[in-house]
């Protein structure tokens, strides 16, 4: 939905074609089942949805394999580390105290399985308001004592902005939709010093 | 941490005390494991936690208990489903595009196991700025939308509001720290449309 991706995928000799779109191959369950029809998957089927997206799906060459986790540390996080080699975890987070406890568990398994931890993402991090004055509703500060406590790097703040909800929702992200705005700077800031630390 | 409970409940005679907050019994995993340690449980795991904590814990007689769940379809569903009796379901969601999915495939979970949908309530639904104007950061509607599509009602609109967080990161729910503000006013109408429903 967010990056504007819809269809079936093609699949030839065994192997599901990636959807493209903004020229980046995407896969995702989503592809794959009916919009109202809720994946009711235990851990085992979940460990094997992973397996098949790393190894039946024509992936060929790429420059840099993303997969966008949900919240936890269950199954999805488990069997991803020990089916595909990792290079690091970006980790996403709130400024909320709620929220940090959370964090720092999902960096908990990933440092338990030895992936290296590249660095933090505060997302949600302010409101601006017409007048320029920033609303920190989720508070100041989860970010970087998420980051401060993992020993790596606050890697950029992502505001809660309409527009940037409304490209989610339409499926073009910010980066091409206002690709010289704020919020497009700091999604570039944060992506080269992913690219920075993988190179550490 | 958002009901202000903390420390380690008491266990006699294989069974665990809950702790109280606020009048209310509480059991969580968080009670049981170090703040910053990551729950790395696989499925059957989290199936084993979900029967102990249902037969196991030394609940007596309760009004009503609730079962807070995270997002998704997977294995903690499931195993609650398969657990314990459910008088009913209340899907949360928040307005934007990408969250309808979510709930409506939360929800079919439910309606497969055979669990009655009370209703929804939307979370996030605006900001309510200092003159008095509201900002529909996640967009309109999203709730309704979900409700319709479950045949049930919106029981009610939660705004984002940074005294709704505080209270929530400092262990003071709104209905006790503003019991007389709409947004304690909201809770309770969705509380006692929970209990119209589950009377029907």
């Amino acid at each position: 939905l967010m990056m504007g991706a819809n269809g079936r995928p093609q699949v030839s000799e065994n192997m599901i074609h990636p959807m493209i779109s903004h020229g980046v191959k995407i896969m995702s369950m989503g592809f794959l089942i009916d919009e109202d029809a809720p994946v009711i998957w235990r851990g085992p089927m979940v460990m094997k949805a992973i397996q098949q997206f790393a190894r039946n799906v024509d992936w060929g060459e790429l420059d840099y394999m993303f997969v966008d986790l949900p919240p936890g540390t269950g199954d999805a996080q488990i069997s991803l580390t020990q089916t595909l080699p990792l290079d690091g975890a970006l980790i996403v987070t709130t400024p909320q105290a709620a929220a940090y406890t959370v964090a720092r568990r999902g960096a908990g398994l990933f440092e338990k399985m030895e992936v290296d931890i590249l660095g933090v993402a505060e997302n949600m991090s302010y409101l601006e308001l017409a007048n320029g004055e920033k609303q920190y509703i989720f508070g100041q500060g989860g970010g970087q004592k998420v980051a401060d406590a993992l020993k790596c790097e606050l890697f950029g703040q992502i505001p809660l902005d309409s527009c940037l909800r409304e490209g989610g929702d339409r499926g073009i992200p910010q980066v091409i939709a206002d690709s010289k705005g704020n919020i497009a700077n700091t999604f570039r800031l944060i992506a080269s010093k992913i690219i920075e630390q993988m190179g550490n």
